[in-house]
Order: structure tokens, then C-alpha cells, then sequence
């Protein structure tokens, strides 16, 4: 099977406001090592050969720097500095892609990505351009509408994770587009280039750590599985 | 204020075949004590003079009765048994409803429920007719239609938790309706009779258990809890 260069683009902007805590999430205690190491490692175990382009905030390149050297000899990690929104940071890592690539745009605070998904990701995206992880949606929904709400068919939505993932020459000229604030996430710019992206299944545990709660929960979940 | 009898009608119908458990899922040990019995102790803490009505199959009596009196003595339980679908064990449960009351509906696998939220949906049912806790989406979600799916705005969508809570008035009236698929829960069926459903905020903690991961994240929260 072909192989290709796996450069792995990790997303860490937030100030963790909402974890009323002065240190940003991604940077908190998991297990005894931050957040964005766990993600880090996940990206370096499921690869040795991957090319990590982290981006950051510049005042945070510090707390990163006493560990970037922590993985496997072949692993590169690069610090490039945030944008202004998600779009921005991930054009900025993009500066980084400079051959044919499988490009991942994970979020630095999903911790407990698995390799297997991780790897997953990667062959279909060889394949198929593209792969977004989503999972099922367990709890009922309903659809605001002004002063109004409904109940919809939660069977009909997915939840969308990271990592999305995506051919270079799928992702880089997809971000040459002028911004847009409806640019959600990777797979609504790579759209707007006439792409149809790919779903494949995500993992439960696969959660995004945004408030105190998702530290818990994380920090179980770690434990149950070593 | 207008007091009025309390009645929790907690659905615990549930074969717990995705647990991949021998035990149903409300019977599995949470810190100590049997899943249904904190979603049991929840309700009987918010209100001592609450009537709760436990929908059950009817082989799983037997793992209720041996802890069905260790609430405050104002506490009256009821063991019903289950229909064929939620409509019908809802319907069961309300035939214990003989006077004017608000009406909890509460799946009995949310056993982090708090007292503050039970009692937060009574003071609204009791002024609005009705209480249905929801919370934010803080993922990303796409809409599946056929072979396509597309990108759509998460603001516009919340999850449905539980306890629904209703005025006896509207919900009686409701559950005398035939049954139709679509009553996917109790808001739902209460709307075909013509009501407006009133919104109120949920919490994150009240988890629903339906999976293993799910019993160590209610593990790990209501550790941090005590």
C-alpha cells in the first residue's frame, strides 16, 4: 500500500476560561503530564515517523518546550504560533506542509484519542481524501427556533470528533480561501472547495476537555485503561 | 406558594444488553449502592414526602425490594410493572397518579441527578405546566441525509435530559392519546395534546448510563462530589 508523510496538525489556542483555572486547559494535570503531552503522545505512538506542528499561542511556547523531546527519535514536533480563529491557527500549521502529505487536525485538549483511531483516520484518508470521525448522538435533541423548540430525529446527526483528516492536496488549497465565519471546523472549508467529506466511526472516549467535569471523567477513563 | 403532591415516575425498563453485563444496567454497584437506588435517593432527598413510582419489569422486583425502605419514612415507593415500550410503562406508572400533583418522568439510569435540579423543575411545573432540562451541544454536528451529510449550527440544537416534569393535568390527558412511534418521550406526547413544552437548564453531571464508560465517568463524579 502507499505510504505518505503523516503530519499531524494540533490545535491548542484556548485561554481555558472556562475551566476557571489561570492555567489554560490544554495545559492541566492528566496523570501526571499535561493534557496537550497525552495528545502529543498519541499522535507520536500511533506513527514514529509523524511530523507534529503544534499550534500555540507564542506566550505558551514555554510550557511546552521542557518536554518536546519526550518521543521517539523520529518523531519532529514544530511550534508555530496561533491565529485569530481555528482557520487562522490551521493555516498557520499548514505553512508546515511542504510535500504530499496525510494531514490530521486534531484538537490539543481530545487527550485520549487512540492510535487505532488515529491509524484508522489515516487509511481512509489515503483512499478516500478524507476522514472525520463522528459518533452517535445518545441523548434525545431538540431543535431551537426563536421562542419555539421541536424534537428532531437525534438518529438523523452524528457527532463530529478530531482527528479530521485529510489528503495535503485536498487541505491546502481549501485554506487558500478567503476566511468565512461559517467555516466551522476543517471539513466545512474543505467542502466549500466541492469536496464531499468522509465520516468514519470516532470513539466515545474520545472526549474534548473543556470544563472541570471533562478532567474527571478523562482522568477514570485514563485510569481504566492502564 | 401552592404546594402540590410530588410523584416521581422513574422508568427503569432497561435490559442492559449494551453493558455487556448479566446484571441490567440500573442494578449495576455505583459507589456501593445499586445505580437505581441513588436515582431512588435523588428524588426522596429533594422531597421526604415524595411519591415514587419505580417502572420495573416484573422479574426485576426482586432487586428493589430488599432496599425499597431505607428512605425517610414521608417517602411512599411503588413497584409497577414496565409495558412493551417507554409510552406504556409511562402510561403504567401514571395510574398512580389519583390526585391533582406535579409528575416527575425520570429515566432511573440518571442517578447523578441533584436535588437542586429536581426541585428546580417542580417550582417551574408548577408555574409553566411543564419542565424539560436541557443542556448545550459542545460538540460539532452533522446532519446524515441518505449517502450526503452536511455541516449544521450546534446553537440551534440542545440535549434533552430528564426528569420531564408536568402538571398531572396535561400529562393524564396526554398519555389517554393511542400510541404512535413518534412519542419518543414524554414532551412529545404531551405536545400532540396541544401544549408548549417550557425549557429549563439541565446539568452536565446528569449523565445517562447506557454503556460501560459511562459507569466510571458517575463513578469518578460522585467521588468528587463526597
Amino acid at each position: 500500500m502507499e505510504q505518505r508523510k503523516k503530519i499531524a496538525i494540533i490545535v491548542a489556542g484556548g485561554s481555558g476560561t472556562r475551566m476557571g483555572s489561570a492555567v489554560p486547559k490544554q495545559f492541566l494535570e492528566l496523570s501526571g503530564k499535561p493534557v496537550l503531552w497525552h495528545t502529543v503522545n498519541a499522535f507520536a505512538t500511533a506513527f514514529p515517523d509523524i511530523h507534529i506542528v503544534l499550534v500555540l499561542p507564542e506566550p505558551h511556547f514555554d510550557y511546552v518546550r521542557p518536554w518536546l523531546h519526550e518521543f521517539s527519535t523520529g518523531v519532529v514536533v514544530t511550534l508555530v504560533k496561533g491565529g485569530e480563529t481555528r482557520f487562522h491557527s490551521v493555516k498557520n500549521g499548514l505553512s508546515e506542509v511542504k510535500e504530499p502529505a496525510v494531514v490530521f487536525v486534531h484538537d490539543g485538549v481530545r487527550p485520549l484519542i487512540s492510535t487505532a483511531l488515529i491509524r484508522s483516520c489515516y487509511e481512509t484518508a489515503l483512499s478516500a481524501g478524507s476522514a472525520i470521525p463522528v459518533i452517535d448522538m445518545k441523548d434525545s435533541i431538540r431543535q431551537i427556533e426563536g421562542e419555539q423548540n421541536k424534537a428532531v430525529d437525534r438518529e438523523q446527526f452524528k457527532i463530529i470528533q478530531t482527528p479530521q483528516t485529510f489528503l495535503s492536496e485536498w487541505l491546502l488549497p481549501a485554506f487558500s480561501l478567503p476566511y468565512d465565519p461559517l467555516f466551522t471546523d476543517e471539513a466545512t472549508v474543505v467542502e466549500r472547495q466541492g469536496h464531499r467529506v468522509h465520516l468514519v466511526p470516532g470513539e466515545e472516549a474520545n472526549i474534548k476537555i473543556t470544563r472541570p467535569l471533562d478532567l474527571t471523567i478523562a482522568s477514570a477513563l485514563l485510569k481504566e485503561r492502564s
